[in-house]
């Protein structure tokens, strides 16, 4: 099954890797963040504007704020948008401004947004809660597809264990499970699964070496002034190091990046 | 804090039992099982009208068609009545017919409907993910009162662990813990915790004895013909069997039943 | 099934509280516990000769020194000791000092260990490794049993969860299943379950209300200075006051302690 | 830190394959995969004495009958053995067969029985308990360190976990950590991790390119014939495809593997 977001074909041959910071904190670290990503290779932008967070203290995003500068951003850049949507009433609101949608893992068992999704042309990457089942995360999946879409993209982003060295225990074995039991194009975010930046990269050829379809990583031009999860993302010179060994690994199986 | 649902307040040294089908199935099944659990001296009425199901082949729950004879039910019995709330958009709907509103465990993390729920005057349920550290379930809470209601309960109804015997583990560590470490009233789901109705009983009284302000129970007239959950209900005969050894439990630490 | 440790009996209707240090620390440490949680009401004594630790550089038991003064104390104090063994070499050394073997969680799995001890005729506590499966710890429970001893009690000591507020999650769930599953009786051990001392007593009266046979508790007088396990240990103070408030707990299921 | 087997390096540049049956059924079944994983490019074999099985009624290991034709297996192919240890008292048994001691998930926390491996010169692979946290595993490595021993290989091979569609979940979060915070060499076990045979080659990959030093996999001339673990073993067919395939994956790092 191969799914479109912008020109950009997940599910097929190519590789794709979509980049982008956390949240999106202000026009100038969004367009630095989406041009680097884009020179070291990336396909799509990532790009929080309402954030989940646990605490209600915490930074929540942009929000409408940030709809003002990001189709600039995106023209100047060239490259389509995916970003998180948290309420069945954002969906209208975002149409103009992003190229698919991303569940977050906290609303992976959030039907009615689901649904509602399913009904909309726009591609939906449906990331699997951090304790979800397979089972349960496929059957989310199936909630989207019922509204009539096709257009769904699993992604793996990590499960709650027992273990606390690292954020998450991300989950290859779901990844190759899925690629045996479903059509859908599966991708992994490395960098919540693991949570600590000089981790990610091992766990993004890890992830291109087990047969997934993509990645998303979260990179920010100075992580330590990160608004959010700085932790975990990736600078610009280490992305672009990233990237290019990724591509060595990805040669091993014949595949390329899915660059624009 | 105390906790006021209908007339049952929640939270005080009396011990409060909710009760009643998990699905609204048919007024015949909802008024036989509302009379059966008053009778036995549960205080206020559980029955769900839209479901949360991981699986959207699943039995979704009666929905508006549930709202014709609810009030009817609710007259004739003399509880109040909770009911969950899956979407912002149902709150208003619900006005009428509930007299409290649960957000189940896939939802605690939806923070649209927390701050939602927060600015109305209906006491608030809140039921812990299943995968929730004991501070988010906190936060959560948080998100709620922030909206400036005071009437917030919180619920315990078992965790995702590696054990796979029993539905979940109820972790009555956290009942404890939280009595400890917050205001609000705190109460239990054997039923979902558990899964197997005749493992029921002795959590129920298991629960009270650590502490716990309540018990939150599925009853089933006959729970073989459930259209959702029935292998945890208990009928009406193991219910009454149950209440009458739970007050001789309340009686040892010198409680009682929180009757209307 | 009924066990006997010394002359108590485990499994019948009467109710065993196990008591004492976390180690044996030292002959006075030793016999001030005993007494104390002897005038409490415990019938059986605990005591750690030789501990399992997770770091080699922690205080790893007296050892062999304890065998010096161990018989006085129980011959001063009158109640039977259980004894953790942690390698099959050390069974035989133990015979003159115990009246039953303690397998502790992390040797749940440790085969030749179970297949020995089953092999003798005093009685064996098999704990749940904090990982285990129901299944696993009967499954375990028959390698003792199949060496031709009948003499098994199973104790549930809290499993490792993602939750970290609490040590572990005391699974009552376990408890309550096995007693429907398994002819053998079931103790459980609060304090290792969540490890923390204040919240120890509502654990004990749930366990009691849940089913269980009895409980093992630490007990230290001043846990501020144990060597090991301080944190959850209750002084005798909170220990007598919990075992009258346990009396009461039993009273409603018309049990009583096993006191000697 | 480097480790040797016979003469087989591990933890160096060049990657190691650990390979043969879960369990040594006959020599004729030994022979077969210890020539067939030779071919394909396996460096050290592995094969089952005495097993660790959860039931006492399952197939327990050929034990000593094995030791009779070892050696001529060995010698014939050219390979060193590595096999597992489950009692302290076997370690001088197999002085004469094993070129290195296994130590299996259900033993990390076996105190006694890691000591007397310190003390010893044979390499010993430490495997993580299914429910270790990093931190324990890398504590029971230093109880065989503090031996005198210098040559422990640390070994992941899966942890318990809430998901059931694979056997455990495999945890290359913890090779990437242990690999930036430990001088040990690590290698992953993608059989037991996963269970499932037609998910191991893509495990494999994944490991590799996770920078993980080896790899010990399960490998059977009939799987469906084994009389332990069929379901996650290999074929000689798959093998050699998969020995292949990871060769490329190697050389995207510039490494290769480790033949004799």
């Amino acid at each position: 099954m191969l799914v479109e977001i912008g020109n950009v074909q997940i599910g097929g041959p190519k590789f794709t890797v979509i980049a982008g910071p956390c949240s999106i904190e202000s026009e100038a670290q969004f367009l630095a963040t989406a041009k680097g990503v884009k020179n070291s290779g990336a396909g799509i932008l990532r790009g929080g504007i309402w954030k989940m967070r646990t605490s209600q203290k915490s930074f929540q995003g942009l929000g409408s704020e940030a709809l003002g500068f990001i189709k600039q951003v995106k023209n100047q850049v060239g490259l389509p948008l995916i970003s998180e949507v948290t309420d069945p009433r954002q969906i209208e609101e975002l149409i103009p401004f992003v190229d698919a949608y991303q569940v977050g893992a906290r609303n992976m068992h959030n039907y009615s947004l689901l649904k509602e999704l399913g009904k909309q042309p726009k591609p939906v990457l449906l990331k699997r809660n951090f304790s979800a089942f397979i089972d349960e995360w496929l059957k989310s999946a199936d909630y989207i597809l019922s509204g009539g879409t096709a257009q769904v993209i699993l992604c793996e982003r990590g499960i709650r264990t027992f273990e606390t060295a690292t954020r998450n225990t991300l989950d290859l074995n779901a990844v190759v499970y899925v690629k045996k039991h479903s059509q859908l194009p599966v991708i992994v975010d490395p960098s919540h699964a693991v949570g600590m930046s000089d981790l990610v990269p091992q766990l993004c050829y890890a992830s291109a070496a087990a047969g997934a379809d993509g990645l998303i990583v979260e990179v920010h031009p100075k992580p330590s002034e990160a608004l959010s999860d700085g932790a975990q993302a990736l600078t610009l010179e280490s992305f672009e190091k990233t990237m290019r060994q990724l591509e060595k690994v990805l040669a091993a199986f014949d595949r390329g990046l899915n660059k624009i």
